[in-house]
């Protein structure tokens, strides 16, 4: 990246408010003159150090405070990683939001959800072209992945196009036939693209995805192999091609399908209205209705394939799910990968039915799965077709971004054109050159219980420090008239055994009342230095006693 | 397993401690007569959902309950997961340890921590016999392992042979040139074995694991490619035959060597004074000399190859270790590959490596580790030297466990012969065949601070509220005399946001003084009662106003 000074000719900006040196939030804003756009819009899961906090969102403040100039949220695909945040972000920034059919299927049930009313959803489709502002116009280009109506973003400004690619793979031989659109991104390479931003999910991967053709044969052979058992599999609902493929193959074998789970439920549901999901009615068999059926004439098609806590799969795993209850004659197929973090989730479920007596076929016994993220070959096919001027890796931990960039520039890219970005970082791009401008306010939002950013980091720290040493609470009454102590209680959570707790109540029994015997409280008034007495001591007394540093809590009452 | 009765043939009991259907803490006990002999008896990290817990141990008290029988514990080899549970056990069933040179010198410096006081340990060599009790010739066999001198263990009893792989692969090139010995295996098995227990952990790899050698390939192309740069090394600490390699190729390519992180130094220490790491002291110097070297002179090895939060390169990666300060000329090479559930830690390090400008050398990137452990066709090996009549897959998930069951029915045995134990299972072995007994009293012992057993599933589940959901207090002070309330106050923690929580304590003023108002408290004697309401109309007010669920305390102090 060049340091040339602040420059007077027409640039863009672009801005990244997640997604990058992170996995998940996907948010990037591009500016020109007095148009903003948003690139997705998306929403992280807590990792394991966010006890109690449901979701994470972008801080969008810098949308928020420039809301003035934002033309529209366009969006790439369907993932919660993608349009998570639109229920929270569009309450504040309420703007036009553009996408494909099922993209904005999905999007319509969270925003009814989330209540929010009246949202101005604009349907595109492969090849649309939608104005924005006067800035931009907004080009749609057909990608696969591992949701239907996935799409990279073209978008043309004043000064030159700009190539998002969205979350994308190369499958040559698609489900539904709809391959990524090659020739049009060799078109757009073939005039001069400015700058491409790039997922990189996949980066570390040699070679070249899988076709989602092979799971079909995989699912084919298992069908053939497991003729007289029941048939379940765990995948992600947004995977309406993987559906149609269970479903396919349950035509095929005369089984009926059953969806379980609610994300699977609605978004087939979703799915199939649109045109996306294409079946029988009467091949579709409702959960509650199974037990009608010979386990060799049905397809359970499941959530919990990442073995997420309350989903339907784990729940039938630990025998607590009513609806399904499984044993000695069921197949389970897991067809997914695990999310890195969720390995242990998963492979407890695992573990848990395979001592159920159930048969389970995962991923290393079997291509029952394929990545919807384009491998390294695919990246430099992207870069080769479209041969930008300036490169920026998007979509991926810093480790991802920073190989990615090292990627274009062994394809010849010079290292000045190629900038790996972190979390609120803004650069501005003109013809001739890139360079970075002051961060935004920029990181994330927490969204627990009903409120969003109701959880700081303060909140986090107290939450993490709770968990690890618990609480401890004392309690003394004084009659302030007698100089007497009259009351004097200690309760603890979290902190050690119930009768080990006992015996250090006494003991800190003692100590209070040691410190309290010392002074005349007749007309005391310092009951603040008298609480951090108490609270010194016994936190000193805890801690030798146990070398645990628990919260301490010292209310004094005085009458 | 057949069920038939209760037998008075001659038997041998096996009891599963630790190590099945879980990963760590690997224990087993053999019972014939009066003799009971103990094969590892190892610890586990804690696991995420048990915060504040350091060490997990098994529960021991079988061994206790039955402590005049144990003749001794025999060690495979010197993992954490083999040993760690001895400085605990060993105070309460004190009895003789039986280990090869490597495995006892680790040993010997945690029991000197622990303040174990003159713990009786026997070192042995491979080959050699040891007879415990009336019972046991107990035969140590040379086996290859990601440490040195880990052994198979062939227990001899009045009804046949019993084989305890211990950890194992089987390398035909180690570095020191011990192979496993896979003739004695054959003699065994010559024989015949009655009950084969074989490690599990990575049956769902297909194929052999490579030789350690290859490690040492990837390095030297490494140190060949960073000639003018420092080169840090990661790995852990007891895998003596790969710092041998790389001591060596510092010596090749005339680097210093520094060691970094407390267990590097100790265990390079102690297998230096054993003679199992070999150096001239002149090619080692201390970590706080490396300033006097420049970075082509130099290699560090250190810990923190899983990304622990407190290890040496964690805090290097964040800046915070003042011995080594990284910057773009340092090559980092992660000589090791996650363990299940430590990937977002190593991940987050290498991310924060990149950020530093260093080089990250990982395992995506070039062979820099191999696994320990046999592949199915090593496993195959195994069991078709040794042909045991029976076979308990131990060491492993449930998963692997039952995936182990199956490659041996495939190798042609039979399934009532083989037996997938649970934690707590104890069977019976004669020499026609093999039942399982009443469970054991088993499980977990969790070590927390200064203590075992402290914490309890109470704790730990308070614990895991309390981190969800924080903590409420609510004060009130009466003056039972006038009737009065005096005191009322509110205090909370990793509940919401500060500013949130004063609103939150206004509304509860409210509801405390309602309820107090409608009573006349005067001679009030039912203070529970009122505690009892206060807390249910808090907590029915905290939900629907934050959704939260937090513990609540409520304190009424009367005077």
């Amino acid at each position: 990246m060049s340091n040339i000074k602040k420059t007077t000719e027409p640039a863009i900006k672009v801005t990244f408010l997640g997604g990058v040196g992170e996995i998940g939030k996907n948010m990037t804003a591009l500016e020109f003159g007095d148009d903003i756009i948003v690139v997705d819009c998306g929403l992280a899961f807590p990792s394991s150090d966010m006890p109690g906090v449901d979701l994470v969102i972008p801080d969008y403040s810098y949308l928020f405070n420039n809301r003035h100039k934002v033309r529209g949220i366009v969006l790439t695909h369907g993932h919660e990683d993608h349009i998570g945040a639109l229920p929270f972000v569009l309450k504040d920034v309420p703007v036009p939001v553009f996408g494909t059919k099922l993209t904005l299927a999905i999007l319509d049930g969270k925003l009814r959800e989330h209540k929010v009313d009246e949202p101005n959803l604009v349907t595109v489709k492969p090849k649309s072209i939608v104005k924005l502002g006067n800035s931009f116009k907004v080009e749609f280009i057909q990608v696969n992945h591992s949701i239907s109506g996935s799409c990279a973003i073209a978008i043309h400004t004043p000064i030159g196009v700009v190539v998002h690619s969205g979350d994308f793979k190369v499958d040559y031989t698609p489900i539904d036939g709809a391959t990524t659109d090659l020739a049009r991104l060799g078109e757009l390479g073939g005039r001069e693209v400015l700058l491409f931003m790039c997922e990189s999910t996949n980066v570390e991967r040699s070679g070249h995805s899988m076709s989602e053709q092979v799971v079909g044969v995989s699912l084919d052979g298992i069908f053939a192999d497991n003729m007289d058992r029941r048939i379940l599999v765990a995948t992600f609902a947004s995977n309406i091609h993987r559906l149609q493929q269970i479903i396919d193959l349950a035509k095929k074998y005369k089984r009926k399908v059953a969806f379980s789970g609610r994300s699977m439920i609605n978004i087939s549901d979703s799915a199939a209205k649109i045109g996306e999901l294409r079946f029988s009615p009467e091949d579709i068999i409702d959960i509650d209705k199974i037990n009608n059926f010979a386990d060799k004439e049905l397809v359970i098609i499941t959530t919990g394939s990442q073995g997420e806590p309350m989903s339907a799969l784990t729940r039938m795993s630990s025998n607590e799910f009513n609806k399904v209850k499984l044993g000695i004659n069921d197949t389970i197929v897991i067809s997914a990968s695990p999310i890195p973090g969720n390995e242990r989730m998963i492979y407890s479920v695992i573990n848990n039915l395979y001592k159920l007596g159930t048969r389970v076929i995962y991923e290393s016994l079997r291509d029952v799965h394929v990545s919807g993220h384009a491998y390294a070959e695919e990246l430099k096919l992207f870069h080769s077709l479209l041969r930008p001027k300036f490169f920026v890796p998007v979509h991926g931990e810093y480790r991802h971004l920073k190989r990615h960039a090292e990627l274009a520039e062994k394809m010849g890219m010079r290292s000045v054109d190629v900038f790996v970005p972190e979390i609120g970082n803004q650069i501005e791009i003109t013809k001739r050159a890139m360079r970075m401008l002051d961060n935004v306010s920029s990181g994330s939002l927490l969204v627990d219980g009903l409120g969003v950013g109701e959880v700081g980091n303060t909140v986090l720290r107290d939450r993490k420090h709770l968990a690890e040493e618990g609480f401890f609470v004392v309690t003394a009454g004084i009659d302030s008239r007698s100089g007497e102590l009259t009351t004097l209680e200690f309760s603890s959570r979290g902190f050690v055994y119930e009768k080990e707790a006992e015996d250090v109540y006494k003991s800190c029994d003692e100590i209070v009342r040691g410190i309290i015997g010392s002074l005349d409280l007749r007309d005391f008034s310092d009951y603040n230095l008298l609480k951090t007495n108490i609270r010194n001591e016994i936190k000193r007394h805890l801690f030798r006693r146990t070398r645990k540093n628990p919260f301490i809590l010292v209310a004094v009452v005085t009458i």
